[in-house]
């Protein structure tokens, strides 16, 4: 039996162990955010209506510029207020997959990304899969980015590529506007404001989509896996000036978008409004958890995304147990004495707060 | 408007073009190796069946480590006579995404890939993708690869990863196991055999599957674009040693692959019969082009692929621009003298020789 230190492996890759939530089986999954409500069901029949006229050409390749998806992605983004033209729009197999595109373009060997930890832990990884080095930005204690700061510091490092998390992930607070404008004026190099949570933000908060025009360097990412329900179907894409659009299209792999995933995105955004019925039922869940942690002795992290940051706990990972032992399952993202626990049906905010109730004298900071 | 070259792109993507074969609307395409044949009505309903249960489950993500259809895959590479455990496969978005994930692996910035140009054209982009330095590996005039001049070259050169196309794309001709064997003792590296076309081959050519045991460091590359039909679906996969399986999840994008991807791909695994009997309707065609060349003052590389490198031209771009307005679209893969024609249909064959007959006295290679 060969060991994988036998294999040529690239140094930095020797010890590793490969990025993923653990997959349990327990009652209450509320560990990798995803929406628990199933497609509604005028959308499926559409759904299966697509796929199977998709499946009637299928051993022809896929449109290698998905110009039919990125319309209409374009056309749901315009929704918001702001004109986004499907030449804005890229698509790919998840936001990972744009991320990474962003980074073989604009990062890679001999640059630097910079994000603000802590934060959505693919960047550094997918950082590091490109040979992209990676900085920490920083953070104030209530995990807000202080603007002044934070453009001082990448005016210190002059990062290739600065990601903002807004909402954050796993704190959950949405960043202003005039703190990724700071940023973008104290950078020559590309900022990505990665906003997967973004339809789940407190009523009023603003998208960076507002800041593109006039900023070429500046790139907005979403998912169709969050607000839309839809993380099997992996679909990510990004919004930008048409240059970036261009950009990543000198390293995106041809053909990588299938037949069936982009007939499959389509036939959702028709039905977004249904889709994004849930984003309400969604968000009453998460404000439900932020209003009855106080009772429990707890707190959170404001938040705008389908999740809560809450705690503070003497022992995150043993706090963290303890919910497992009451078959319910939230994430340690590794801050000390904070938890995250994604917002779903009412039924899994009750299980998650009854076992709260059990776990919380036991496991938060004492005053 | 902004251009890309305002934009903080790499040095190295400057002046770059997308890598792709024009997407022309011309009544007989046969320039990028699809399986003209449409799925089999057996398996659409099954498939209809498949992408209908996983779209009840499309809100959560899919499996991670896709381990069912790993699974199946081994099966199937198993049918041939080499044993495969589901631990020794690997499947992503394409054999692009495969080939991507083994350079990020073992390739990358410092490192060195080989390939026996003229070859598949994207493992040099792929590798510039990874930021992985590319070396020509030298073939004979015939472009088949003198085993004894590989083995040297790639002791001299001292790559980290070799690639190997067998069936050789755009050449057409498999490489005996033997060379493989041979590079694969004169490196250090990963030799990657790209079997995109294996299935094509002419009868009793072995599958370097064979040479894996006891070659840790060999990986073997398939697709479901071809033999299998399934271009628009983007299914690649690879079979090695576990260690290398476990090498790529290092690097590999947390699901990658999408509920639909695993469930459609699974699906046509139990077709497999069905789908791999267009094979031999499509090496009979193969075969009928090869045989009508000579007639027409022409010849052909041996292929075992589902194409034809055919010539010699005086100038093929101008060859390949005749047949372009006789309504057949073939592909001019840059080697001087030569074009490549996909076999497809029996009625593509006969507008293809038809077209041929037309063009071939005014641009064949003088006597």
């Amino acid at each position: 039996m060969t060991s994988i230190d036998q294999l040529p492996l690239r140094p930095e890759l020797r010890g590793r162990t490969p990025y993923g939530a653990p997959q349990l089986q327990v009652a209450h999954r509320l560990n990798t955010n995803e929406n628990p409500h199933p497609l509604p069901a005028e959308l499926l029949a559409d759904l299966g209506a697509a796929l199977g006229h998709a499946a009637l050409q299928l051993n022809r390749y896929p449109d290698r510029d998905a110009v039919a998806l990125r319309a209409d992605l374009a056309a749901y983004l315009s929704r918001g207020g702001e004109r986004v033209a499907p030449a804005q729009v890229w698509a790919a197999n998840g936001s990972n997959e744009v991320l990474q595109q962003l980074l073989q373009a604009f990062g890679g060997a001999g640059r630097t990304a910079l994000g603000f930890t802590p934060s959505y832990s693919m960047h550094p990884i997918i950082s590091a899969g490109t040979g992209t080095a990676w900085v920490d930005g920083h953070r104030r204690e209530d995990f807000t980015i202080d603007a002044a700061a934070a453009a001082a510091q990448v005016r210190e490092v002059r990062p290739d590529v600065v990601f903002v998390t807004s909402p954050n992930n796993p704190t959950g607070t949405a960043v202003a506007l005039e703190t990724i404008a700071e940023l973008y004026e104290a950078t020559d190099g590309v900022v990505v404001v990665d906003e997967a949570y973004a339809e789940f933000a407190r009523t009023g908060t603003p998208s960076a989509l507002r800041l593109l025009p006039g900023r070429p360097r500046l790139v907005v990412s979403r998912t169709m896996s969050k607000a839309f329900g839809m993380a099997g179907l992996r679909l990510g894409y990004l919004a930008a000036d048409p240059a970036v659009v261009d950009a990543v299209q000198l390293v995106r792999l041809p053909y990588h978008l299938s037949s069936l995933t982009q007939a499959a995105a389509r036939a959702a955004l028709a039905h977004t409004d249904a889709l994004l019925a849930t984003v309400d039922a969604v968000k009453e869940q998460r404000d439900r958890i932020v209003a009855a942690l106080p009772a429990l002795g707890l707190t959170s992290v404001p938040s705008d995304a389908n999740f809560v940051l809450f705690g503070r706990f003497a022992d995150a990972p043993a706090a963290w147990k303890a919910l497992l032992e009451h078959d319910v399952l939230v994430r340690d993202v590794g801050i000390p004495g904070w938890l995250r626990v994604t917002a779903g049906t009412p039924a899994e905010t009750d299980a998650f707060l009854t076992a709260l109730g059990e776990v919380a004298a036991d496991h938060r900071l004492g005053d």
